[in-house]
């Protein structure tokens, strides 16, 4: 860790804290987000990190067995969580259990940054198959969401 | 857990997250701060709560074998870490190490609130002995700081 206080010098940006790509991975669909870890310390179980979706980008469709805590910090979008969508904006809580498949969508006018604790120890994503993708689909609600 | 999103209800509540007293135990030093849960799921190592503290307030001066990592959500204030009082306004960070004596103080003309997560397996706080005090008030900053 660096000094115990590192002040926002951006909305939102941190001094000490590096802007980076939201996935390491090629070959992983998603569109304009950036992700920041703001706490990284050994001494703490879980990680802190600041993910932004810029207008109309989104994040990658996936589920994993580890849980994620949610709080919207900037703008509003939509998110899948499992089977359904929601709707929303600045301050509110979402909570994605183990393995709901789950996506956050900004606004086509807005943008979608929002705060997420994650267990330091935890599993690797995964993306859905074509055989996953086609059940979601069959759910009107989702086909929507999905098409953007 | 209950519905995915909870949506915040006011300023700043949410759905679902009782308001509930800063301590349970009589006797700890504190003024006017409040105290949501707002994730603590089995499923995650770390819980995430939001403390407000109402202007002129101030949580315990405490340590802890614990590590927190904050963010500054609403207001502003000043921040004791170890041996040194900082300046933090809405979305600064603050890291509070292991054993690092520290508290949060709201403004006089405004209020600070403050996401905190912490592991869900911690030690509890310990208080200032007088000489632990007494030593923290030979440096004339954590004095006029602790005096408000």
């Amino acid at each position: 860790m660096s000094e115990p206080v590192r002040p926002k010098t951006g909305n939102l940006r941190w001094r000490d804290v590096d802007v980076r790509a939201y996935k390491q991975e090629p070959d992983v669909p998603y569109r304009d987000v950036t992700r920041q870890v703001l706490f990284d310390d050994p001494a703490l179980a879980s990680q802190l990190r600041y993910f932004e979706v810029a207008p109309g980008g989104y994040t990658t469709l996936e589920r994993h067995e580890h849980a994620h805590a949610v709080v919207i910090q900037r703008g509003r979008g939509r998110v899948l969580v499992g089977e359904r969508v929601f709707e929303v904006r600045e301050h509110d809580l979402v909570h994605v259990p183990a393995l709901a498949w789950h996506q956050f969508r900004a606004a086509h006018d807005a943008p979608l940054g929002f705060l997420c604790m994650v267990n330091a120890t935890r599993d690797r994503p995964q993306l859905p198959t074509p055989d996953d993708l086609a059940r979601l689909c069959t759910l009107p609600a989702i086909a929507a969401f999905l098409g953007g």
